[in-house]
């Protein structure tokens, strides 16, 4: 038996999410069935991040068993190209110490928000960014962000229920630059909460648009609640970028 | 009577091209209907490029007079929401002198081809990018691309009728470059023969694909015969990326 982790890029659009759902479309059935059909037997994976639907990712990773003596240097191809209508592709194929998990063995995830910041919308790019047409204050956006790294509680900026899980987070990294029309939102945490990225993007832009000040992150952390924060951003400016562990893939 | 230049964006997947044809999906006709609803008149459009079948623009511009008292500053964004499902947009509008033809008074048009390359395909960026999964020897294209630089008769590298147009162009800028995945060649010209980038492209990747030398393109151009050429790269890659005027858009 070996233990793989592939990395996957997926177009989100038009999936319920990652995680297998009863009667809806999900990245993981696709990705299961696929490998089904290479190697002859049963797969069920373990990603590092669950994403919501719509969400994309470029580095999204996964981990299974196999005893097939499929060549693996072939399966990124192999698997890209039964999914290739699907939007999911298998950008590299590693073999792992037996036990490894993508999810419990990730050290970090890093996302991606893409927002499209001029007054017109981009065809080429819809679904691919949050197109926001008033001018955002970047380095008013910097500043708010500089507040969220380190050590918080983020039940604030979540849809996580506190009763039932802990929501404090650690923020390793977070960036917000301009690039062209875009304004990109990079960050990295050891995991994120239930819909955190988003939720810090729309408070983030919030404070772009000049309708909260940089100064007022600390006391939203503090007050612990969810309607003290901004709006939820959409998913398909979303991307899960990066996953990261001791032994890099 | 007011003559309006307007910059548009769009995702040329599914569309016959910017042109007009009977009984086909067209640019120009999904523009003009918007604008002929906004406007309250028939609307009829010069182009600086007629881009081909699944081409997209990032940069087209086009031009028509008015009597219309519609006010210009709304033009972008009413025009982009009309067309919001079409994958097209109007990025900017602005007013030139009687008689401006977004064709006739171009001084160049600018391309930009998009190969991804690497060994996965993009879900991503599926009809954006041409994938060659090989790798490409970048230094080799651009010497390739220096000897494309300037006036030549670019017949051999185009659909041209040689009997029916003239074929020697002016190439003022072109450059090849890696960008993480991507590899980019951007091309200015005065203007451009039928498929000449794609074919222009095409050639490149043989000689990133040592198929054929960077030194043999003097020669290639002296034959004058198209299936000397290489391929002609799919549509999908190429982008309308910018049109200069004497006075900047």
């Amino acid at each position: 038996m070996r233990t793989l982790a592939l990395v996957v890029e997926y177009d989100g659009s038009g999936y319920s999410g990652f995680a297998r759902q009863a009667e809806a479309r999900s990245i993981a059935a696709e990705l299961e069935t696929a490998l089904e059909t290479l190697l002859g037997h049963p797969v069920r994976l373990v990603a590092a991040g669950r994403t919501d639907a719509g969400v994309h990712a470029t580095g999204q990773v996964v981990s299974f068993t196999t005893g097939s003596d499929f060549p693996m240097k072939r399966l990124p191809i192999a698997v890209s190209a039964l999914l290739r209508e699907r939007g999911i592709a298998v950008v590299r194929a590693v073999t792992r110490a037996a036990g490894f998990s993508a999810r419990f063995d990730a050290l970090a995830r890093t996302y991606r928000y893409k927002i499209l910041n001029r007054a017109a919308p981009s065809p080429l790019e819809r679904l691919r960014v949050f197109h926001v047409g008033a001018r955002l204050d970047v380095e008013s956006m910097r500043e708010a962000a500089e507040a969220l790294s380190g050590t918080h509680d983020f039940v604030a900026l979540s849809a996580a229920d506190p009763a039932a899980e802990k929501t404090v987070r650690t923020i390793s990294h977070i960036a917000v630059e301009r690039a062209g029309d875009l304004v990109l939102l990079d960050v990295t945490a050891d995991s994120f909460l239930h819909h955190m990225v988003r939720v810090l993007t729309g408070t983030l832009v919030e404070v772009g648009r000049q309708r909260r000040s940089a100064g007022s992150i600390q006391a939203l952390l503090a007050s612990r609640r969810r309607e003290q924060a901004g709006f939820t951003a959409p998913p398909h400016g979303l991307y899960l970028t990066h996953v990261s562990y001791a032994e890099p893939l």
